[in-house]
């Protein structure tokens, strides 16, 4: 058999796997490479229906190195998803660091379905395209590589590809109403598309167009466009140089207003125990109440416990879940991150602990330690504790869109109160494993923690969910404030 | 208002009350104890109907520091519980190093409700025993401490309750059909449950009975019982004072007849390129309508890849993956374990990996570190990699017995071809990152690994997960047969 060197097609083809040999060496070297500076990458495909994303995604597959990479496709979401806030399934999606996300459905996909002609549905389209923008920003600033892909593809090549499909009978099947729809409904979906994409085109989140009428050059485009954006972050990576944060010298407020409310509160307001044991028993049936009616509801109740070392968040959350079913609470006491969680998001270890609809989770210290010890000890850099506040509000805006009732609490206790307590748990044999050189250190900052507990009450005290600022001075004024703002919160929730 | 401190009600309070106070401060003190040795607590209350888990239950969380402890109850399943083998769903929930899960729904509800009166039943009935006995036992062996309460009721009282709740009309609702036909049964539930407990009843998971006719000395009693268990359970680790594994001298082999069957292996099996090609076209084919033949069947398919460093586990991943669609496969790459997943059993790391049912998933190495690497390196003790093997065949069974289809690689190859592959490694650029220090010292232990291998293959070789044992010198060849034994095995699988 003698070979047909010459051969258009041949000469084609041969010139086409040259590319893609190129191509697939420097991919999977700078896939290598990004591996080793720890980068999380998200990679968004949307596009035309039928412009082939399944078909490029295997491709690009075949030429990165399979094992750090994740494909995502949340076509049916799980009750399990469907019982939380909308993000909640792609948070628990996202790569961790050294790890490609793919997103085949991502947070477009419900959002590109919407078929907006007027005014009522555009603005709830608004609603979802600044949630994207959010989200993405977010991503972006905390150094995740966002690649966002658009499948272009033509109305006529659409329909001479469905064509196509129908007239053979081996693969009439594949042809789908869904299919037929999307076809007649180019334009408006087009115009859709472009509006959105237009909002959702931004720094750290750009769309990159690919063409697709043709299945080999639109995969060459493909992994040539992801090619430029890796050498594009890998150069920024290796200018920045991995800079680490430092302890700043002095916590300068941003909110003094904030401070000022702290010191304002009236610490030491007395409650005798016989009053408080009367109190207690009406409060607690109430709570219980309020809490069974919450879950009767499906409506999930966030509580989240902050205050300085000793100011008794302990036994303040002891007394609350004495009103409440064991099965029916979860605590999550927030320590030093595990390693898993130090290669997410620092949000991404508090998403995943949310509970399914009607149930109460108390976070015993929060997401609020970005902006308290981690600004503090300069464990991150001032630019990401000074956007966490925004980052907070919009997380807790979700869970409130969702239907979820948060309660937050602020537990203040004088700095002569906090010197007894230390003393007493050091004297007191089943209390040591209380106190630690840690709180003593954290002591000596008194009055920075009070300038970062006065910046995050000012600008984390939102509508959706307020704080509570519970003198604390007396453990009994302090339980019973507890139970008494959170039976008001829930049943003013509950009834609105 | 003269005090009746006499009074025989109040005399007894007084008692009650003195004696719940020392139990708490034994009870939260050895709790702490427990914490710090980083104990895994497992902690299951079952009994008869009506004798008041729940509210002993609560009164257990008020005494106790919450913080740690965690409550389970599944008692409606989700979808994704449901879609994987029984046990992950409680798998997911156990309690990692330092914590306390109290499972008030456990591995014995469904069991319990079986109400066994023909043989039929009664086989099902030893099958789910024998795998509770199984579950129980890996949990022991792993130093988790296992406490199992069963809250005993006469059928007298059980009556007296529910008449006593349908007598108030405040009360009437909280009597359910399913309490009325369990007190109809009571006898026979009662046989069944005796019969499970007594089956169940064995070292490292006894069975403790709490006596519930009354609330509070049942909760004392419960209190106590626990107590007693935390305080013998403490005992014991301080007497053990942490020992750890060290590195053997030899690998002595358990099956000389499984390392036999590698060194039979015909490793030099010649293709050619062209042969290669065509044959590839042909078995992609017939794999990609297997895998689809089994997600319509909503059969999970779990790969497990193995071999030396260097035989081309990576690259036959990639060939594997090249007939799937990239949405329906996801690939575990098992590297050193996370910290939280060091905080469970060694299997757990595993079970969380396992995906929804019809789809694939690929481990690039597996649990089979464990009687490998683990063995070799001594990483854990001789009786923990021992008694691996019949954990792992148990696994793989529960996996098969959930449907899901087992297909197990191990890529041989001689010590000559590795040598080549890991001198081609170091000079390719983009291949450098494959090999390190590490790869050559595991080298160096050939022979220890040959005899590992060997017995691995030798026991854990079973009809519901067989070995494929893959000559592995001739990439194209291993790349060929691993596609053929995978197409071959889901085919079966699914046939049968």
């Amino acid at each position: 058999m003698s070979k047909a060197v010459g051969s258009p097609k041949k000469l084609l083809k041969k010139a086409y796997d040259a590319k893609v040999s190129r191509v697939r060496q420097e991919l999977i070297q700078l896939q290598v490479d990004l591996q080793q500076t720890r980068t999380k990458i998200v990679l968004i495909l949307a596009g035309v229906e039928g412009a082939g994303r399944g078909d490029a995604l295997n491709t690009l597959m075949g030429w990165f190195d399979p094992r750090n990479v994740e494909t995502i496709a949340v076509e049916n979401p799980s009750s399990e998803e469907r019982e939380r806030p909308f993000m909640w399934r792609y948070w628990r999606s996202l790569p961790s660091s050294g790890r490609i996300g793919i997103f085949v459905d991502s947070w477009y996909t419900h959002t590109l379905r919407e078929e907006t002609d007027n005014r009522k549905e555009l603005a709830k389209l608004e609603d979802e395209v600044r949630r994207i923008r959010h989200f993405e920003r977010l991503l972006a600033d905390a150094d995740t590589l966002v690649i966002k892909i658009w499948f272009a593809f033509s109305k006529s090549d659409q329909g001479k590809r469905l064509q196509r499909l129908r007239a053979d009978p081996a693969t009439a099947w594949r042809v789908t109403d869904h299919q037929m729809r999307a076809h007649r409904a180019y334009q408006r979906l087009a115009r859709t598309a472009d509006h959105i994409l237009a909002e959702t085109d931004r720094p750290g989140a750009r769309w990159d167009v690919v063409e697709s009428a043709e299945p080999k050059p639109r995969n060459l485009e493909f992994a040539r466009t992801i090619l430029r954006r890796f050498r594009a972050h890998h150069r920024r990576i290796v200018k920045a140089n991995g800079s680490t944060p430092t302890k700043p010298n002095r916590i300068i407020a941003l909110r003094p207003d904030g401070r000022q409310r702290l010191l304002d509160l009236t610490l030491d307001q007395k409650l005798s125990a016989s009053a408080y044991e009367a109190k207690r028993e009406k409060w607690l049936g109430r709570l219980n109440r309020a809490v069974r009616r919450a879950a009767e509801a499906k409506r999930t109740v966030v509580f989240v416990f902050e205050g300085q070392d000793a100011a008794g968040k302990g036994g303040a959350i002891r007394r609350l879940t004495s009103a409440m079913d064991a099965r029916d609470y979860h605590i999550v006491s927030v320590a030093k991150p595990t390693d898993e969680e130090k290669a997410h998001h620092y949000l991404w270890r508090f998403w995943r602990q949310l509970p399914r609809d009607g149930r109460v989770v108390i976070f015993d210290r929060s997401w609020y330690g970005r902006v308290l010890v981690e600004r503090i000890e300069g464990f991150c850099f001032p630019r990401e504790w000074r956007r966490a506040y925004t980052e907070i509000n919009d997380f807790e805006e979700q869970l409130h869109d969702h239907g979820s009732i948060v309660v937050k609490y602020w537990l203040q206790i004088s700095k002569d109160v906090q010197f007894e307590r230390f003393k007493s748990r050091e004297e007191t044999p089943y209390k040591q494993h209380k106190i630690n050189a840690e709180d003593w250190r954290n002591r000596a900052q008194w009055s920075a923690y009070e300038t970062a507990v006065g910046d995050m009450v000012a600008l984390t005290d939102t509508s959706y969910a307020p704080w509570n600022l519970i003198p604390a001075n007396n453990k009994r004024f302090a339980r019973l404030e507890v139970m008494r703002q959170a039976t008001k919160r829930i049943t003013e929730a509950l009834d609105s």
